[in-house]
């Protein structure tokens, strides 16, 4: 039998000859009964190791298309199974999957992966990722690490491990947030499958549903989603250009009584806002007068390009008042899925036990990869060069702002992360703008989104890290086109809208599912 | 400054100047102010690479030891901090962590962590863990699957990738469900951080505070701690030689109303039994009949070494009423984390919801790896390897526990798994066991464990996969003689105890916190 290979295919050999075989019993030119070749006679003939062969039989045999008889070799199979429909079959689901439909959350986060499918659209520019330039990732010199790991560790490697994290990487940890004045000991870390799931064992742990949470609005749509999962209803206090209002959060916590804050201090997301000294301690003496635990999300608090840091909370706090949240995903490779908790007190061996109810425990392996791929000197060194670029495409997104945009639009210059928040003139909300956007070849993530989903917001995200400054201008100038056309169509009726003060952002976050 | 280094220690070089550094600073050999040697000439002097001497100084500038000058150098810093102390702090922490302590869940499975770790010991054979034998775990294919991986799609392996897995591993799993009788659509497949997430992910979505679930008495204690985590009930349904009792669970269904039923048919763990198929089959029309989503969790069912498989209960689900789960951990490697589900209709986009708020994605990397290593052929090879060398320790421990154990202990001998149940004699309980065998030497999984804890229990868990024949003879011998050792002891009084048939291990499963 002679089988068409192509070598330079990324399809395996044995799935193309496993193809191959297919069709020909399909269309019946391999009658049932027929005797498959020798696997050993039918490898010589193709120039292909034995085990392909096995490998497309075996595969042929878990289809039902063929059967082995031991000892006496591989046939065409009487009664050929059905050709597979891959349709859904007619909706006769059992009730309580039927119920299922009418219970209607669904993550707002959805959407982003959509706008980040339609970015691979040939020539659109997209600012809606949530991530950094990927092309800073250190691939060689992770293949390195994980391949030394491998042959120093060898099994040791691929087990469960330590329930908390590798207790090497957690040191290195401590020694990184050291740089950041956090006096953390390896035994208050606990390593997580990136910081979404440090957040949701937090989040499991102490609160129940029907609780309250007080978060900066807009806030991150992941966590967003992920209190809805858990049925908790969310406060939002609105953020001005020195992050959330410390006036408003002293009353948000005698009226609402959350359980539970939740913030991104330094250069939140998405308003790209930081908050001062005097506020940071504000807010951490008002969560101790009122017993509420604090969870600080240092998403990309490395990323500063301006003036110096703050502390973080967990610098400031007299001990066990801040939960804080760290990640490699924004710095290295998000998909590593590596993040870690800092939890000083009994909450520690809490969040422990959650951690291992909802997954026994991180990847040994890619843990183990990162410590010998993290020195304090290496991290500082991805950290220079990432801030120094993304500084270049932080101006260069700001300068064509100013080049494009109408003068009603607003932004301000954010001291570091990845993001710009910009509000659209008068008589435009982002919802709108996406038509014309996508004519144009530009992508956003859309400001309903940062609240919840549902109502139109005359806000945007934009992320200024990912592409170089050339991109940059064009996609600026493109969104700059968009928007015109956008303000053209839509000049009369005027939509409704914010004020033109910052201080006026303050849309409640829709907590009741979108 | 000459620095010993001891350049075949696992510590690493930068390490090894940084403690010599720190030693000598805090011992005030070096004074506050002194210049260390600039890294060139340092690096030069050791014959290391400067980026030693620079992760050396930027560590011990993190522990706030020196401090560098840009220009300048780095220095001893003028204020020495504090030696750490290295203990908790007098407890002074906020109120609501105080109130953590009186909340008291944690988990079961921690007490078999702790076994585990006693196995650590010299000469302590240990039959408590879950896991097969990691010498099959095939490291090096592993290892040449990762560099593959990496050379071909390098950044694309280290991006969040397909939210619901990697599209092609989710083919492979399809092939590899085939063989066993089960039609799967790679879109009705979920990868997930391990099985232990699978069953998580369910349980949040199906289950609120106060349900009951109906779970196998006794059965896996990673499920009996979720299901706590979630203040979930569960009513246990004694297991005979045939698993799960069915006239039992038609009670169950209809006095207890559970809203779920969480079962392993296939070599349950921990009695080893399997449930046949007319038992299957009622099994699926009661849950039908009751509208309760069915579980089953097939964390062993490959590894037979007698008779046939009955198909599992999702070859037999005619739509959407069992959500199944799977794992490589048991076959391959449990630190890579990584299982998946399979499940039809509506259930399946929420089941993805919440694995989003949970942790986004699995590690693509390692997805993309497995799916690498894994074809039909080489799943199959290594299947039946693991069976026959697994079938010969089952008869090894079989034949080792007849010589060695009074004739009134009683196990059956399973048909496949891991796992051996045993009773031990009238007036010995495995909570009593514990002090004589670790005495002899040898270790077991409590019977308690499996019951969710508290009242010691006359059963114990033997893993007879895990250690070689002449390892299991020598450790049942240990364990022989400290039953003896034990029923001596505890002739009288004697403890209050289950009856002598397989029918009466009815314990309750206590739901209310150990």
């Amino acid at each position: 039998m002679r089988v068409p290979l192509d070598r330079n295919n990324q399809t395996p050999l044995y799935r193309q000859i496993q193809d191959f075989l297919r069709s020909e019993i399909r269309s019946g030119a391999l009658a049932p009964g027929t005797r498959l070749p020798a696997s050993r006679a039918f490898a010589a003939s193709l120039a292909v190791s034995r085990l392909t062969i096995t490998d497309a039989y075996a595969s042929l045999e878990s289809e039902g298309l063929v059967c082995s008889r031991p000892g006496s070799g591989t046939y065409v199979a009487a009664a050929q199974p059905p050709v597979p429909a891959h349709q859904e079959p007619a909706a006769d689901w059992p009730l309580w999957q039927q119920e299922l439909l009418g219970h209607g959350w669904l993550p707002t986060q959805h959407e982003l992966d959509q706008l980040a499918a339609t970015s691979a659209h040939a020539g659109l520019i997209s600012f809606a990722a949530g991530l950094g330039d990927s092309s800073l990732f250190p691939v060689k010199q992770f293949q390195r690490a994980l391949h030394e790991v491998l042959s120093r560790d060898s099994r040791a490697a691929l087990g469960y491990g330590d329930r908390a994290g590798y207790q090497p990487l957690r040191s290195t940890i401590a020694h990184i947030l050291a740089i950041h004045g956090i006096q953390a000991r390896p035994e208050q870390l606990l390593i997580t499958s990136g910081a979404q799931q440090g957040l949701a064992l937090i989040a499991r742990l102490l609160l129940r549903p029907g609780d309250v949470v007080l978060v900066e609005s807009p806030t991150y749509a992941g966590a967003i989603d992920l209190f809805r999962s858990l049925d908790v209803r969310l406060a939002g206090v609105p953020v001005d250009d020195e992050g959330m209002r410390m006036d408003l959060v002293e009353e948000a916590l005698r009226i609402r009584q959350p359980r539970l804050i939740y913030t991104m201090p330094t250069f939140q997301n998405p308003t790209g806002t930081c908050l001062p000294l005097g506020r940071r301690r504000q807010l951490l003496a008002l969560a101790d007068r009122y017993n509420v635990p604090l969870v600080e999300d240092e998403f990309v608090g490395d990323l500063r390009y301006d003036g110096t840091a703050p502390p973080p909370l967990a610098a400031l706090d007299p001990g066990g008042r801040v939960i804080y949240m760290g990640t490699f995903s924004k710095m290295l490779m998000p998909g590593l899925r590596m993040g870690y908790l800092l939890a000083a007190g009994p909450v520690y061996d809490r969040l422990l036990a959650y951690k291992r109810v909802d997954d026994l425990a991180s990847s040994s392996l890619i843990q183990r990869a990162l410590e010998t791929y993290i020195t304090i000197g290496r991290y500082q060194a991805h950290l220079q060069h990432a801030c120094q670029l993304y500084r270049r495409r932080r101006d260069a997104m700001v300068a064509a702002l100013r080049r494009h945009l109408p003068e009603d639009a607003h932004w301000r210059t954010p001291a570091g992360g990845l993001f710009i928040w910009l509000r659209l003139p008068r008589g435009l909300n982002s919802d709108a703008l996406i038509p014309f956007a996508t004519e144009e070849g530009v992508a956003f993530a859309p400001g309903a989104l940062f609240f919840g989903g549902g109502r139109p917001q005359p806000y945007l995200r934009l992320n200024f890290a990912e592409h170089p400054p050339e991109t940059i201008a064009e996609g600026i100038g493109r969104l700059g086109r968009a928007i015109a056309r956008g303000l053209a169509q839509t000049a009369e009726p005027q939509m409704p809208h914010a004020g033109a003060d910052a201080e006026e952002q303050s849309e409640e976050i829709r907590a009741d599912g979108g």
